[in-house]
């Protein structure tokens, strides 16, 4: 299966600006990058630098005006694919240390608030079970509405709302995962069949390895928009604050963002 | 400067369970342990991972009913110290990728609120000056009041009722700081003076180095119990969520915790 | 049914400061005083005010140092009752202007954040019967627990934590039914079999009169403590902010506080 | 001082649904109603009712369809002004009964939370110069900015984001006042002279009177766009949650608003 990804976006800044671009797959084992290409109209700087957990890279420019993006590539994912149902708990104390920072509240996952809500309702599934779970009662209890949240959107206000996009749907489900002291992480990503085409996101638990050696990430998308075989990942973090696809540090005016992702 | 340090925990635990210990001086650089010991009690199991930015670490142990922890140190800091206000910032197109996440939202630190607060208020300084004036505005409007806030508190809510400990002042410079695009970092250690005696926190921002040569950490403490040249870290973190000296999953009853760090 | 209330509250005052005490069982139609004392230790100042909907009163006093309260009532409620489940709503646009302001939002009862949720959990019902719909989700998912939350706890906080005292039954009830169009208000009240005993508060909502005539208030309690029967009504408002037995405007230590409601 | 105003509404509604309109200038004796006139095209349902505190009134209606509302109204307000920083204090214990819920928290004015800030910024002065205070504190750290909040925004958020609109610059001084131990309540209505022309709003102060006896309600507006000689009240409530223009129970589509207010 491939991917043909294509990503545009054009901004202006008004003064020299600094900006952090993260939109590009990720060079990590379980995809592979057939071709990709990053063209940008010039700017003062630029400089990759790693992005969390070593997962793909972040671009640093500096740049005044008008600024295009363009962003081609061909991925082919590979990863392997547990059902996510089977998987054992990793017990907590077995945890790697670059996973525990997975267990802990975040900007928008404020996992301490879940934790009678998962013990009352999924209080008798365990693991992959448990996600399995919250995965489900996402799909039934959850509307998917654009615009009906915003940047400053939390899981405790979406959990209540009970209706959003994908960085909601992904923010809930790592909420509820920590709670249930199930490592979670927040993935920005490229899938086909996302609707509106846009950036997509998702949560990732850590849960025993099918081999019972150590454990892994397992990709869950409570929209149901992607399956976790046709994900490309961008990038990783805590939640939707650490991996936005641009960060300005300065006035930066969006004129144009479009994606598209297509099965080759 | 020969610092010791005492610290004694009690607790029980009425089902096995796991836990997160965070104490012990971490093995860094910047800090000489002259000699260290950590005595517990029995336990089913012990491991120690590396904490955030490979700076100290944590120890997961799995035990039931009551457990006795005795943590002993001797510690000679010799950090190289320069003075916060004379450091220029490092423009942010120059920050290392590890340094990144240092800049965006967290838990208790949520930066993009204070936006319009910090350019007005410190809004004709920058860099080191910046951090100056935080610090000292900090100290000017705020009142040091033990049990005032509690686990729940935000930088926001400290901002509005202008007391707390120093977890609090901690939160609130680094949210400032982040909010005028220096990254910035939460520091659990030990310190003399702490009174009364108990772990300690202060903020770190990332300023350019006196050398010139890229980037550098600079601890500030708003609460001013400590000097930067008596500071013992344990470990680092985003916000308070990142570095709890005890974190436990299932019930503990904390029995008894005694904190003593004495100059040598 | 004749209830018998003994109160009794200590407290001193450092300086000469300003108190609003409202623990005294209002003087309607629905409950006859049979009698009643309030016996207070020396002040500056007295004077009783009308409370909330000219339902009970409040007093002020001005005093310093230690004071004492004594209450006692006995109290022969004889309100009508009709079966909450059985009745229509009454369309908003025939609602009386006083009872205009409970629908709208109140400090502690967000009711807008709530308009997703009673869609979809009770959106087959309405009147009586969503109002009972809303009393029984709370039977089912709330556990009653002195201590878990506090007086900042909001409506949309216990909804999370699915847990609460009075006050917090009181303030999810009152929440969901605004949104559901329904105007809800909080009640302070005594009630016998209250455990441990206390003040209580129960939720009230306006729907139409069984005789067809207008609406009535019907009194909820979702902790199922305290029958409509047997309540003694002390005081309305939008929510608990407004409806304190005992608001200090000055530093006030209280030294003691019992209730006593027995079936006389 | 003659005041003309002229307000048109047009909205659309897909199902017969309940609306609650209070645009009409209150008939109360600080402001005399030269002539009016409330057209709306044809609905099935028109009740007035009267508004919070007896002051103004609220019109139910039940339309389906486009909705148009065309209000006329010529006023001359004629209230006596004090100069507020020259009033004393009411002290607490004389307020009366209808006054004292105004000193209690509310939807979006959390005065419990600015308790420490006016003790420390406020501190030395007390009753209308605390109010001149205030409004002077907002007037200099405070940017009007339209958009830049929203229907949720809450006196905390304005407060330390520091911009806003008249709703926001008035919960702000509402919850200033009544951390001050002043009651406080917010007051929608017309002024000339507001950019752009919309419905205006303020904060009301109770202050003693400058003859001695009791006390009486003050307007204050933070923006400094309306003079109080100028203003033509609508009505008033705890804040903006209590007195909406326009409150709908169901889908409404908002097509046209135009508020125009000229000195006759």
């Amino acid at each position: 299966m491939k991917l043909d990804i294509e990503t545009h976006l054009t901004f202006t800044l008004d003064q020299p600006t600094d900006v952090l671009l993260q939109i590009e797959a990720a060079h990590i084992p379980e995809q592979e990058i057939l071709s990709c290409s990053l063209d940008h109209s010039a700017g003062e700087h630029f400089a990759r630098v790693p992005a969390n957990d070593m997962i793909g890279e972040r671009t640093w420019m500096r740049a005044k005006g008008e600024v295009s993006i363009d962003y081609r590539a061909s991925v082919e994912p590979c990863r392997d694919l547990s059902p996510v149902p089977s998987l054992d708990p990793l017990p907590t104390h077995l945890l790697p240390g670059e996973v525990v920072p997975y267990l802990f509240d975040s900007r928008y996952c404020q996992a301490d608030r879940f934790q009678a809500f998962v013990d009352a309702e999924f209080g008798d599934s365990q693991g992959g079970q448990r996600v399995e779970a919250i995965r489900e009662w996402l799909t039934r209890k959850f509307a998917y509405v654009p615009g009906a949240s915003g940047p400053h959107t939390t899981a405790l206000d979406s959990f209540v709302e009970r209706r959003g996009v994908c960085r909601d749907y992904a923010h809930v489900t790592i909420a509820m995962a920590r709670a249930s002291m199930i490592p979670a992480r927040y993935v920005s990503l490229y899938g086909p069949d996302v609707d509106p085409q846009d950036f997509h996101a998702v949560a990732e638990v850590f849960l025993a390895s099918d081999d019972g050696e150590g454990g892994e990430w397992q990709p869950v998308d409570a929209t149901g928009m992607v399956e976790a075989a046709e994900m490309v990942k961008i990038g990783v973090g805590r939640d939707a604050a650490d991996v936005s696809f641009l960060t300005s540090f300065g006035q930066l005016n969006l004129r144009d963002k479009t994606v598209s992702v297509t099965r080759g």
